[in-house]
């Protein structure tokens, strides 16, 4: 787990990770309710060392927070405005706190650089929900998966970073064919066009959908799924990747 | 133009900008090169103040080389390699150049931030080449535009950033319809497709191509080019931003 005292990290730059997994035909974002009073919400995020690629810095944060590795991610957007910082939201919380951490306060210089301004790199990770074990951290009251339509006002611009990503997946979808890392490893052809209708928020006519999916040639076909009667049962299939 | 000395700035924290033009069916590049022995070239960039927005401060350093405002600009991806410094091509610099740079050796600790590890915001921008005055900066040798296809050996990774660029503006062109900013205001649908192949470096069949361009809905149809036989003439068009 991070410290936020821990100065070995590059100053003002920040990670944001919007997570996410998909469950009963709904899309969902994992996101952490911080562990003090006054009901604050964030995504997992974390900060890079002055030694370590931005790319691995999202990694480890990932791993630590779904306690899974080789989860699919992108880069979308750098969050890169001057009056991006945690300044109001710190104070927010310090003041609903002030029990808590009474005694703490005269510790809180060691947190000064977390109060500046933050250009924060927005990553969107694509996770089989069926695997990920939501791991909290040491600021962290639950680490929880919420439906997209359905998310708490989190702190700092965190609802539109994930807004920002949805319309990236969006954007994305068809080049990047990367909404299978979504599903578990065998799927129907229904789940596949379900999930799609997730994401867009939309309907797809099925026999333009499959024909499109199938065009794309990085599905195998698998045995029939065995329920009821053979004949009717859908056909498996697996991502190529 | 800004100081390199100047420690109002994020630190760690620049911008490149690869900004593309186009003239006689090639793409091009504005490249600097700089004022030093050793034959240097560097994409246009810069660093954010404190109290700046990342978006601009790449307004102001486009401004700042180009003499034009309001440019198209895509932001396209964050380079973030732990080894990403100016360390290297620094020492080679100043090795090549200590007679000119000689006494103001004892000042040169003022430049210290500048060798260490940054993370790199890219920014693409589209311009119509006819508009642009290049403008030098004090580091600058020349700064001029080169063919795509023809770049000199730059700085760090400068020549992989703009690799990535032209990536992210192919994949994005039918999408955000952004080709028509490299052209003069008006123009014929041949100086279209002429556009359009030269990005994508292979040809398109007219009849189809002008079909899709003219689908998109973003051109207004204006009076005949006045060459030649008026029948024959083309029609001219302007984008609909």
């Amino acid at each position: 787990m991070q410290k936020l005292s821990e100065q070995n990290y590059i100053h003002q730059l920040s990670i944001d990770c919007v997570i996410f997994g998909y469950f009963n035909k709904q899309l969902k974002v994992l996101i952490s309710k911080l562990n003090f009073k006054g009901d604050f919400w964030a995504l997992p995020s974390g900060f890079v060392f002055q030694d370590e690629d931005i790319d691995k810095a999202v990694e480890r944060i990932l791993q630590d927070r779904t306690a899974i590795k080789d989860i699919y991610l992108e880069q979308f957007y750098i969050f890169g405005k001057a009056s991006r910082n945690s300044a109001n939201f710190l104070n927010h919380l310090i003041e609903l706190n002030q029990e808590k951490l009474g005694e703490n306060r005269h510790n809180m210089k060691e947190y000064d650089w977390f109060t500046k301004r933050f250009v924060s790199v927005g990553y969107y990770a694509l996770v089989d929900i069926g695997k990920v074990i939501p791991q909290k951290n040491d600021l962290d009251e639950t680490i929880e998966w919420y439906n997209i339509n359905d998310l708490p006002p989190m702190i700092m611009d965190h609802n539109a970073i994930v807004m920002k990503a949805l319309d990236t997946l969006r954007r994305n979808l068809d080049e990047k064919l990367s909404a299978f890392n979504l599903l578990p490893d065998k799927f129907t052809m229904k789940e596949v066009q379900e999930l799609y209708e997730t994401i867009y928020d939309k309907p797809f006519v099925r026999t333009n959908f499959q024909k499109k999916i199938l065009e794309f040639n990085v599905l195998e076909r698998l045995e029939k799924k065995i329920t009821g009667a053979a004949n009717k049962a859908p056909y498996l299939y697996r991502f190529e990747k």
